[in-house]
């Protein structure tokens, strides 16, 4: 499928608002469709996501962000995504990476595991938001949510915690602000 | 400028060893050009870079890298890059994100300033690996690797830290295994 590299990254912008199209779940599932190709450390792919689309979702996710506008952004997306990370993923290495004991990397030692868990999710969050502008999506993801309190409405009794909540949809581009700056490539980057 | 999502993702492969071609140092800046646009917590954009290139550079890598395999993943690639997080990224905030007081989020806090650093950095680890590909290089990413030394070597005294190292070059399709499996759409991902 053909993109561009101003859709992924020099043009896109994160939402601020979204215009009132329907995102169908298909679109939903070819973004997992995509970024599930990333690397990441020994295929641990730990990366969870719930879609949450539907108004009784939707009232349960917004009193868990951050009062004021991450809440109105999640009232006002057609979609918002809860990016979260399995502490268990170990268990799935057997099958996802099967030409070495990849178990063992990890076992008894939960702080390794945890940190795997954590780290590798947020490079799949990278992965996530380029394949939803890749489909043509715009994104908007927030660290600003009381992350015990998604995990306990959502992901309860169970290793998965939230990292990122992400809202998706159709941006409305007369809400942006113009872009805040980035640093030059010699203040960020050297050659050696 | 024209990529695909075959190119991206649904082909693209982590490199296992390199053609003999050159990469120049104005495709290296060119993936920074496109990464750099990425979102990140309030515009904080921790990721720092060392691109290393010379032979000089690759031997103080080496030694840095986990014995065996990715040592010579390192001698062998024409590029490897250092990926790593500022965690004095709040001083560069009145500039990134001069909107709101946003080094006042972190003041006095450094357990929260750590873990912005290093969360973020690894969500541009993400962008940055898409870059490449859309640059038309292959990436191999790589976990093993002594962190303490390479900042020793690379970013002696000063707040950077290495999470993430990443061969760069044309990738030798022929070094490549089948690609390991992903879970299912319904095993990641739910409907809510």
């Amino acid at each position: 499928m053909q993109v561009t590299t101003e859709a992924l990254f020099t043009e896109a912008r994160t939402a601020r608002g979204y215009l009132p199209a329907e995102v169908p779940d298909a679109t939903l599932q070819a973004i997992y469709e995509l970024m599930k190709f990333g690397p990441t450390s020994g295929n641990c792919t730990p990366l969870r996501i719930v879609f949450v689309r539907t108004a009784e979702a939707r009232d349960r996710l917004v009193p868990c962000m951050d009062p004021g506008s991450n809440q109105a952004k999640v009232r006002a997306a057609p979609v918002t995504a809860i990016l979260g990370t399995d502490l268990a993923f170990p268990e799935k290495l057997p099958r996802l990476f099967p030409s070495a004991d990849a178990p063992s990397w990890y076992a008894g030692n939960p702080a390794k595991t945890t940190d795997a868990a954590i780290h590798n999710a947020h490079i799949q969050v990278g992965y996530f938001i380029i394949a939803a502008r890749a489909l043509g999506l715009d994104a908007g993801p927030m660290g600003g949510f009381d992350g015990g309190a998604v995990d306990a409405a959502f992901w309860p009794s169970t290793p998965k915690r939230s990292i990122v909540i992400c809202t998706l949809g159709h941006g409305d581009a007369s809400r942006l602000h113009p872009r805040d700056p980035r640093l030059a490539f010699d203040e960020a980057c050297s050659l050696a």
